[in-house]
Order: C-alpha cells, then sequence, then structure tokens
C-alpha cells in the first residue's frame, strides 16, 4: 500500500515541527502572562450545535465505520468558538466570570483547495467572556495579547488595524446616507484596496449615493490609508454626532490603553474602512496583516459581540474574542522565506558509544547531563564507526559531542567537541558539567 | 437548544484542565529531554491506511456534511503508531535514522461506555525507529524516558512490570510444551491474576500440558510475583536452552542499564509472566501499574517491534515504542483523589481597577509585572467594588493583590495583599517589582 497522506493536511517534516512548536509555546506563554487560562473541548460535537451559527457546507461529519452508523449525529469543529459558546452555556454556574481563556487546538473545514488554505489547521484563541456586562477594558486586553503572542514570535513587522463597527456607521449615519443603503455602502467600501477610487465613485453613484456624501466617504478612505490615529480621529470632529463623539471616545480609550501597555504607534492603525466583519461583530473590530505581504489576508484577526451563548442559554455572555491563525501563517512565513529551519532536533549533547566496555561510564555522563536539564542522548549502535555518530551528530544538529575511546580512558579525561567550530578539549571529570554548560553557550 | 456535550469525551473545568497541561508540559520536557524531537501527524487518514494494522470496528470514519459525501473514504485515527507507520514510509528517504520522536496527541475510538475509557483521549508516545537495524539500547532508552516522564509527574508510585516476548517462550519450550499448545498455553498464564491456582492448573490439565511442566509453570508464576531480579534470572539457569541464555543477556543488559541510569530497583520488576501483547510484540514488552490501583490496568506500556512499517514499504524499520494513556491516568488519579485541583487560573498577579483617574498609574504596573514574565491582569471592571475584585482573585487562586486607591494616592505608595496569608503592606513604585517577587515565592 503507498503511504500516502491525504491533500491539505498540514504535516511537518522535523526541523519544521520545531519552528511551530516553539511558535506554539511562545503564544501560549504570551497568552498566559495577560492571565489567559488554556482550555481545551472536544474535537467532535453533535452536528445540530454546529449548524447552529453557521452553513454546514465546510463540515466534516463523523460516522462509527464499522458496522456503519450515523445515528448519533457527531462532527468535527471547524473553529475553536461554537464549542466555546456551548461549554460557557453547559457550565454557567461552575465558571467564574469575566472568563479569560485561551484555546490552541486544531480545527477542520472541508476547505477547495488552494494556496494557504488546509483542510486542518491550528488557530490560537483568547477569549473574555462576561456575564451580562463586559468592560471597553476587555477588548483592550485581547488587542494587546494577541499583539505581544506575535510580537513574541520575532518574525516580521505587522500592523493592527482598529476599528469599530458602530464609528464606521455613525459616519455613514452623519452624512446622510439612508439606512436602507448602509449595507451595500459598507459592501463597496469593503472593495477599497481592490478597485480604483474612479470605480468605487460609479458603484456609489449607481446605488444613488450624494455627490456629496460620496466625496466624504472617499475622503474617509484617503485619510484612513496614511493619517495618523490624531488626523482621523480630528476627521470625525467636524461632524454633528452625539453618538459618534460617544464611540470616538471607545476608540480613543482602547488606543490609548494599548500605546500606554506596551505598543508603538507603528504597530497598530485606526482604520474606520475595515468592514469586513461588520455583520457579525458589535463593537471592536480589527485584523492584523504582515507589512509586505498584505496580499495574504489577515493573520490575526478579531472583535466584540454582544451575546456568545445567545442559542443556547437566556443568560447573555458578552464576549471579544482575538485568534492567529497559526498553521496559515507559518506556512506564508516559510514559503516566503521569512523564517527557515535552525534545528533538526532539541537534542543538545551526544555521547558517542564507542565500545560496550565503557557502558557503564557512558551511561553516568547520560545521567548526569540529564539530571542536569541537558537533552543528551547515547548514541544507540555501539559497533558504528566514530565517523558515523559524528554523521548523526551532524545531521541533527547536536551542539556537542562526548568521546571516550582509548586515548581518553588511557589519560582518565573525556574530550569534548563543538560541532559548529570544530573546537575539541580534553577536560577532566570533574569539570565535565561546567565544561559542557559553557559550550553550549 | 441544550448545550449538551458528547458522552465519553473528556472535557475539563479549568482547575482540571490546569493539571493536565502540567502533566502534557511534564511529559514533553522528560521525552525531549532524552533526545525525542515533538512530531505530530494529521488526525485523519485514509480508511484502508488505518484498517491495514487493526480490526475497524472502533473507527471513527469522516465524511463531508453537505453535501453528503465520502467519496475520499477517510478516518479518525485510533492510535499513534499507524499514522507514525504511514509517515515513516512516506518520508524514508528523508528523515534521519534512528530516528527518535515523541508525540502527545489526541486519538479517537468507538468505545462501549465504561469506567475508565473515553472515546476521544490523550496518548503520550515515544517511539525510536531503525532502519534495518536496530540495537537493544533503545529499549532502555523507551523504559528509562517512560520512566522519567511518569516520575517527572510525582503522582504516586508505580512499577514497571518489564519481560521478553521470547523469554517466555523460550522457558516453555524449555520445559518441552510442544509449539502446537504455546498459544493456548499462554493465554492460561495471562488469566493467572484473575484466577485461583487451581483453576490455573485444571486448565492446563484440559490441553493435555505434563503434570511436571504445570509445576514448573506455577512455579514460574509464583517466583514472578515474589522474586526479586536475580531470583527470578537464576530460576532460568538450571534450564538448558542456548537461545534462552542469549535472552537472559539481552533482559540482564535492559535492566542493569536502566538501574545505572536512574531507576530504582524498587521502580522495576522483572516479570517473565507477562504475556499480553506477546502476538504483536517481538522482543521487549513492559506494562506500568499505579502501587495499590494495580486493577485499573497498565497505565504505560510499550515494547519491541520487528518491522513498523511492513504494510507500506519493503525496507525494514525494527521500532521499540513506549506510551503513557495520559487521560486514563489522570481521569483515574482524579477519581480515586490522588491529585487534588489546586489553581483556578495561572494568574500571579490582580491590579485593581478602582477608579478610572487612575487607568495610566494601573496599566504602568501592568506593563512592568509582564515586562518581567509575571502572570498579570488588571481588573477588567472599574465600577465593581473592591470587595467583588477581592473575591475574584480569591475564586481564581491569584496569589497577589495590588491596591491603589485614596490613601495610596494621599501617600504615593501602592499596597499589596498576599491573598493565602491575607498579610498586607504598603511599599513605593520603586522596589515594587522586588516586593511582588518576595511575596509570590
Amino acid at each position: 500500500m503507498r503511504p500516502k497522506p491525504i491533500s491539505w493536511f498540514f504535516e511537518n517534516l522535523p526541523g519544521i515541527q520545531i519552528l511551530e512548536d516553539r511558535y506554539k509555546t511562545s503564544i501560549k506563554q504570551s497568552y498566559a502572562l495577560s492571565g489567559f487560562i488554556p482550555l481545551e473541548t472536544a474535537s467532535i460535537e453533535r452536528e445540530e450545535i454546529l449548524t447552529s451559527k453557521s452553513g454546514d457546507n465546510e463540515i466534516y461529519g463523523v460516522h462509527r465505520l464499522n458496522p456503519e452508523s450515523k445515528d448519533s449525529a457527531l462532527a468535527l469543529r471547524f473553529d475553536l468558538t461554537v464549542p466555546l459558546a456551548r461549554y460557557v452555556a453547559q457550565h454557567e454556574w461552575e465558571l467564574k466570570f469575566p472568563f479569560k481563556r485561551q484555546q490552541i487546538q486544531k480545527v477542520w473545514r472541508w476547505e477547495r483547495p488552494q494556496k494557504g488554505r488546509f483542510r486542518e489547521f491550528y488557530q490560537a484563541d483568547v477569549d473574555i467572556i462576561g456575564n451580562w456586562d463586559l468592560p471597553l477594558f476587555a477588548d483592550v486586553e485581547i488587542l494587546f495579547t494577541t499583539h505581544s503572542a506575535l510580537r513574541s514570535l520575532w518574525v516580521w513587522t505587522f500592523v493592527i488595524n482598529l476599528n469599530n463597527k458602530k464609528l464606521l456607521i455613525g459616519y455613514l449615519q452623519a452624512i446622510w446616507i439612508e439606512k436602507s443603503k448602509l449595507i451595500e455602502t459598507i459592501a463597496i467600501i469593503d472593495k477599497k484596496d481592490k478597485l480604483e477610487r474612479k470605480v468605487l465613485e460609479d458603484l456609489f453613484q449607481k446605488i444613488s449615493i450624494s455627490t456629496d456624501a460620496i466625496s466624504d466617504i472617499i475622503k474617509l478612505i484617503d485619510i484612513s490609508e496614511t493619517g495618523d490615529f490624531d488626523t482621523i480621529f480630528d476627521s470625525f470632529g467636524s461632524l454633528e454626532n452625539e453618538l459618534l463623539s460617544e464611540w470616538l471616545s471607545e476608540i480613543e480609550y482602547v488606543y490609548n490603553s494599548l500605546i500606554k501597555l506596551w505598543l508603538s504607534s507603528d504597530d497598530i492603525k485606526f482604520n474606520p474602512t475595515i468592514a469586513r466583519w461588520l455583520n457579525y461583530y458589535t463593537g471592536t473590530v480589527y485584523e492584523t496583516f504582515l507589512t509586505g505581504y498584505e496580499q495574504y489576508g489577515s493573520m490575526c484577526s478579531g472583535g466584540r459581540y454582544e451575546n456568545l451563548t445567545s442559542h443556547f442559554t437566556k443568560n447573555s455572555f458578552p464576549w471579544v474574542w482575538g485568534s492567529i491563525g497559526l498553521t496559515r501563517l507559518l506556512s506564508i512565513l516559510i514559503s516566503e522565506w521569512l523564517i527557515e529551519e535552525e534545528k533538526q532536533s532539541l537534542t543538545q549533547v551526544l555521547v558517542t558509544n564507542l565500545d560496550d566496555a565503557h557502558l557503564d561510564k557512558y551511561l553516568d555522563i547520560v545521567r548526569l547531563l540529564r539530571e542536569q536539564g541537558i537533552y543528551t542522548e547515547l548514541f544507540l549502535d555501539s559497533s558504528a564507526k566514530m565517523k558515523k555518530q559524528l554523521k548523526y551528530a551532524n545531521d541533527k544538529t547536536i551542539d556537542v559531542v562526548i568521546i571516550i575511546w582509548e586515548e581518553e580512558i588511557k589519560n582518565n579525561t573525556i574530550s569534548l567537541k563543538n560541532i559548529a567550530t570544530r573546537e575539541q578539549k580534553e577536560v577532566s571529570s570533574d569539570t565535565l558539567l561546567e565544561e559542557v554548560k559553557n559550550m553550549l553557550n
């Protein structure tokens, strides 16, 4: 049988797996630093739960293979949010709110094959769920935490594009766009990156937006692309709309808190034209783009929604969410050569295995190093030539090789070899640990 | 819709999830220390790959939900071994052998509901795969590494029961059991823990084993239960069988290397009657029992198999394997009260949020502590009473609370409160970090 994997399911060779693991660890640590506890949900849910909030055409169902049966109607999760909603509603009397949690797990989607899409991939989510109310600072924490996580990866510059759903709608109302035309108008604004200004204007005209209003919208688009926070902020100031000023003060609070917490103003952009998720979210919304690679879309998105659990309970659980598309991010960084494999294994020290007569001595060293937390292997085959053992260390990017052979036995010493620098030195048993640690630094 | 989870799928509340995470981290770290690189495989395989090595009556198939289709015949993995075999064969020219890898991921099995069984659960595997040959030290590494991982959890005493398939068969041949009766004889030996000696003897008689041989087998069972390594070892010595002595020297090598590496002789038992996996394995085989809770079965098992990839490639990949049944172990430790929840979150410091006017000051502190790697939250709601904020800290087992209110502003100080000891002290901004670190230790 050919050992064929399934297409569009992501699987790594060791060098890349080590990078993916490092990413997961960094993200998890960044999330925990802001107080998000790790939480996992089952991979499988009842079908009706998964289809409650989404179309079901990308969902994988699950059935018993033999005897074939589907009586329980189960399916694999396609995101981490629907299971979270079920979990929160199920445990609403046991959990303490506001509930801050993180989840870095796989989801499955039947996707039409295309670059950067996978049928099994990691999402790295943070969520804050309130009970009836959830203060605005939750939005700050979600943005700060996902930003810190991305920054902890040190891979590339990226810019958060921040908006508030209410702002764009408030702006459109303040320039007298009729309510019935809001959705169409926003849909056209959403095409701003793909179409020329002239084409946009024609589209607005087609749905009978006034010339003045079109000019205002184009002005907003232009200023959103080039202006700094204050310029964009001030451009709203001339409009008379009481609610608008309330929403502006909200975004000012979020922006200023983020700068205060650690963000550089280069890392975050106020972009009042972000419209993509507006149907779903009810307040803050954001997307994050790799600088120079904006064409790949957002690597980290999120926003605020007024009630996470509306399908499952009568109580209200307002919710802010942020998510890093980990598998997608990693696949783009690799295909664009923005990161490269560095290590082929995590092992730091290889003890060569050159003579069964010295096994006890080898084992003493392995034990000593492992007790000190140094990742150590004994070469498995004592009949292998020295050259083969050194090649193994080289292939697996092991840093230090320990050699005990005739010469060393005679002198009662141990030889250390630094694979990268080819430096080799003889040391005594007493100083071995110290010398190994020096070589590893 | 009721937020009903699916039965027999394991899901944790935060306190237990924190324990599970700590277990996964410890096991992963122990595995890495012995040079096993982390590797993950896709959760889904082609059906024919999963059914190549096992009956398919516990496998979950996967289909596209809408439009309903199963043309690709996919299924969820039921262990981590079959996907590993596929992966190794698929990448046989890219991987470096011997290949040492670890995998801590979920598997899915349609199981008949019963205590301690789940339909989704974590396995924590280590594997060493050789190319055409694999020295005996690989067996030592697998046993040592899974043992170290269990010991790193500090939960309970456990005993490895070690055997070699060839030994039991060699013994039975040396006492003149006919080849045609070997399988039946071993099946009876396997019932030794559940049946009285007298009943065992009757069963042996029924398949026409000689009285002398029965007496030898019973002697072996008795000595396996009570004897130390040397006693059991010596009991084989009286038998004349050249191969037996070769196999005995193998088990002696494994046992002595383990003791040398770090195992106490209390932690490992030579048990020549372990027979359960004999059909599958070809050399070393072991099982691990929690002392006093042997009735729950083995928590960690493994062994040697002569060719991992025989279904997929003509090349030979001998393989040694060990696996901790993590979900099972955890569920038993919890239900037997051998471990308890300690923390409800990972947060170490809560900065109370008592007045919007001081937000900048609060954010300075949050930033300072997070930069130092201290897990810190700002209470989200500035309108909440102090009492409510302290209750939150208490509910989430947060260690230290920081208070800045009228008194503190007047004195230009910061108050620290240790939730466990109720100790409270006023400190200056300059010494805040140091004082927080002291309180956390």
